[in-house]
């Protein structure tokens, strides 16, 4: 058994390759490149697998996994301006595949200290970008 | 081609680990450890594969999975109080990931008489608990 | 401009009504009279009028009207059992529409005292039972 | 008969009122007063009303209306950062009140034009920011 | 107390004036004007009011509302192609507005007999043709 | 990491099998084998795989899919009666299982002319007939 848990967060961005010309930038990422910037409220859907515990009945403990994406995603991420706050896009365009990338990053280096020993695995992130995009990353 | 076929239902529960204590049981559950219960709004989502009937272009035989599905789940769920009404969770806390064990057992049970010979195959079965937990079973 | 803010919750209950028979409560509820209850994830959106603050281009103030739901409705409903936990379902069917009357009640009594001087008017609340039946009140 | 039509862009903001001091804006707005902004992906549903036309069995030509509503509202506001593209927004806090009623007066003073003489009328706007959280205007 | 319940039904039609030349048809209707016509899943939503029924605490008879929504709206019209099957269409263009107007006609004419007495009263009907575009129509 | 495309057409079909009798398809197909057709709102899901392009941190061209799409499936499909104007369906049932491969043979045989050299995979196809029904494919 598997469970997928939904948290939300709403972020800002840019889309804008250093490695691009001007018109490139333009031509790629259309009104994605406005200098100002938009923004989206961003699902994200988190799947954790492992043994059932008999005593619990649960597959995963849901206030360690809560605590893990409060201090691995929200905080970091909830109401920031990916671009200029979050240090991993200082360099790489905050498309949401490099978001999932990032994110999925994040929770497998913290995950061993969160579920220690407990066998939980995290198996799979998907991102809901808008109602027409999500994407989503098999770990 | 796979489909998959939402099916909902309604029931109550309490959260109570007979192997825990009344402190444990408190602290793990918290307000789903209510002695009186709470309930929840279930989502079920069977997904079946199998070959492709020519003539008929179709995948499954509906009514049979409909008629499979309200013999084993909606009849013993559907407006119950799962831990006083269904055996299964005597004595086993009725948690969304016990309850997709539970439904895969009793479709996998009863599949082979519903499909007999057909080559229908039960692929997942998927819980929604609320609109943030989903479980999800492969069989 | 009106903000609608949208609220959760998780109870079970039981349909039974004192003044009928048993026969004429299993005719007229079904499944919803079965003697160990069931339950339901209602969903509450709390429609909110007013001037708009000058200063800060906001209708109302979140904070207190996230508190007031809290006290008034989530913290006595959530996770509960309506008919046994709740004093005003103990002689009246918790039905959705005496849970929205309740709900109602319960707001216009507190609401002076949490908008006091503000000009913050409740004018609608609705609830939703299922996705088929939801039930709404003016105020 | 009236029609409601769904639109949505995403935009960015930043809810920081001039008319209060940094701490007041801090503790009024939260992480939305976070200086380089968020955002959010806007639902705008718009409700039209006015005499069915017998020969065509419409109350609005949609063609008209997706016209008008390009040039008010998605043009000027997809993909912006409302506080520093908007020129309305310059001295006003971006509130979805504020928003709600900047497209209220925007779609009332362009209508007449748009819709000269035919009997439709602009009935409603709402604007969901977050699936919590909508605003509405009756016109 | 109001009470909004949900049906929905799946038809097909085909937008066809026979008061515009085939010229104006094409240019108003577009694809909708394709001869072999298409399709849609309408979701019809019906609003009922009335006073509380002090023993039942319902506002409607859902038994009796169900029996009218089918004989007079799922049973003429589910599956049914709208232009060939359903005779108050047979010269009149089965745009959602008048597929509304339609059903508020069969919906007040049967009315009186099923709720003879109760002071149950009709009050709105909604139709969503797509997820952009609805109808309402209050009676 | 993958991407998942939404798009969306409304179809008319009828569900009739030359291969069985008037009473087989009758008994089969219910309502769906009327003679006159109805609809759906098809719901289509497209996942995308492959390398991130370094520079553009995108997994697929939003573009050159949109325009894909766009020439296989929206526009042979959009506001069309499938028995009659699709060839695939001349003497093919237009299940919605037979609608998924004939979607999946489309875009695997015009795949590699569109996305010639860039490594991106076409890996599933679903499709929702309605919210109870959804079918997919892997590729």
């Amino acid at each position: 058994v598997t469970l997928t848990r939904r948290y939300r967060f709403s972020s800002s961005h840019r889309l804008h390759s250093p490695a691009l010309s001007e018109a490139e930038n333009a031509r790629l990422y259309g009104k994605c490149n406005n200098p100002f910037g938009h923004g989206h409220d961003y699902v994200l859907d988190v799947t954790v697998g492992g043994p059932l515990d008999e005593a619990t009945g649960r597959v995963v403990d849901l206030t360690a996994l809560d605590t893990l994406i409060e201090e691995q995603v929200l905080g970091p991420f909830e109401h920031r301006n990916l671009n200029r706050e979050v240090p991993a896009f200082a360099g790489v365009v905050p498309t949401t595949e490099n978001l999932a990338a990032e994110i999925g990053r994040r929770l497998e280096g913290a995950w061993a200290a969160a579920f220690n020993g407990s066998g939980t695995r995290l198996q799979r992130i998907r991102i809901e970008e808008t109602k027409r995009n999500s994407f989503a990353l098999e770990l």
